[in-house]
């Protein structure tokens, strides 16, 4: 049923910095590309590049094999894609999913795709619009590796890494959910920081190449605990729990000697008491992985 | 008064691990080292690689012109400093204290050793014991420039990056606070991050290339954004802060929805929604900063 235009073809539904971004890379790839926003006008420059503007949601996805959906959140999504014409519209063709939200909604939108005929991939974009089209990117996907296969040309078109994760719908969601964790606790901890060493006078331009330092340690660090953290061994060698909550303890001090709020911190030195409360004071910190969700 | 042979001598108090690297590294480069801990014993394979066992703190702080002091904290470290015979056997000797804990108990350790006419430096060892002695260490000092020269080439033993972070006694605690501060949330962040992973059925080891990743993107992160704090900008560009609260959401919904404790990332929600409350939505998410210690 879908035709071969319909093949080197997609629509972009949602134009925001990162939908623009999706849709410059598809056009610059050659792909015959429609777009749609729900507040108009988002479209112009697109236009002039040569993508075709839709009237409406239906008329959008109606005129591509695939449809890629990048909106602010399943809430967004579900309203622009889940009424009935667009619905009906869409069976028989694909959509991926770009929007980001939690694991469980992008598993119930999945089963709605299901029951109307409509092929449905998860998806997560793991790096910034700027990285769009450049071999910067990171695209995550998870769901049929059957629609994986087929759409992937098009999706090459955004340039970059793309892993497909498994048929877990749940799992491109998962994974965007646990990076972006790391990365926004940590950037809790650095705003924290900066405003504990403000404090003492020392200033974010005096604090920076020792930050970058700290900051360096961490990713082999996660590599390096991955199989410890899988097989629950913890090791403390060196660098026990007891040491970390003793670090922790000053750092809350400090902070709110100067009536700086310590929640992020005292929350985590909570975590940390509770491991050594249970007996793992020789443990390491990620000890505190089983404490948070016990296996 | 003091002699040539107590220039090229060095006294180490407290015998942990660190206190034990930092002996090794003293007596690999040929310094005449005394050493002594509150409990006995753990000076015996030091001893056999050419260390002076002292059988008081007094006596070992006699024996050389510089005593640097490793120990839990500035509890642990003044119950064996500020005792009479310590104090006074210390007294046109030199102090360097490289046991962590805040910036107001450094100042206050200073203003003790300077009434006693002891030379006083405070520091900061930002890597672990496996760094003493080689090119990967890295140490902070802070206090009199001309202390600090003087003893450098002492300190010099232990490898490493040496740095002296000014006269204010109290900037080599404060750079290890805000340092560690980073260190430690990003660690509460990861763990988390696993076992949100994990409840969706994704191990560490699956996450760790990942990880790794968004790991690698905080260093250049952290240098950037220094000079927009520094000068109040905290610019919003493509990812304002109405964004971040939008993945934390996400992430409170996901841990939650599993029964794991999210505290960490709802204080750190909690900052970024005061800062959008307060009209800052459109900003970067280090605009927290603000909210935290406001200048």
């Amino acid at each position: 049923m879908t035709s071969h235009t319909e093949q080197s073809a997609v629509t972009v539904l949602g134009l925001g910095p990162m939908g623009r971004a999706l849709t410059g890379a598809f056009l610059d790839a050659g792909l015959r590309t429609t777009v749609w926003n729900r507040t108009p006008g988002k479209d112009r420059e697109l236009v002039e590049r040569g993508a075709v503007s839709a009237g409406s949601p239906e008329e959008a996805v109606a005129a591509s094999g695939l449809t890629v959906v990048c909106v602010v959140n399943y809430d967004a999504a579900d309203a622009i894609v889940r009424r009935g014409a667009v619905a009906d519209a869409l069976k028989g063709r694909t959509v991926v999913n770009l929007t980001a939200d939690t694991p469980d909604r992008a598993r119930e939108a999945a089963a709605w795709a299901a029951e109307r005929g409509i092929g449905y991939l998860d998806g997560a974009i793991m790096t910034p619009t700027t990285t769009i089209g450049t071999p910067a990117g990171v695209f995550l996907y998870s769901g049929p590796e059957e629609l994986y296969r087929r759409h992937r040309p098009a999706l090459d078109a955004l340039g970059g890494a793309h892993t497909h994760l498994g048929e877990d719908i749940g799992r491109a969601a998962a994974y965007d959910i646990a990076l972006l964790d790391i990365f926004w606790t940590a950037m809790a901890g650095y705003a924290h920081a900066l405003a504990v060493a403000r404090a003492e006078g020392v200033s974010a331009r005096e604090l920076a190449p020792f930050a970058k330092g700290i900051g360096a340690i961490l990713p082999p660090i996660f590599e390096r605990s991955a199989e410890d953290v899988d097989g629950g061994g913890y090791s403390g060698e060196g660098n026990p729990i007891t040491s970390a909550v003793s670090s922790m303890a000053h750092i809350v001090h400090a902070s709110e000697a100067h009536g700086i709020d310590a929640g992020v911190m005292r929350a985590a030195e909570g975590l940390a008491r509770r491991a050594i409360g249970r007996g793992h004071g020789a443990d390491g910190f990620l000890r505190i992985t089983e404490i948070l969700n016990p296996r």
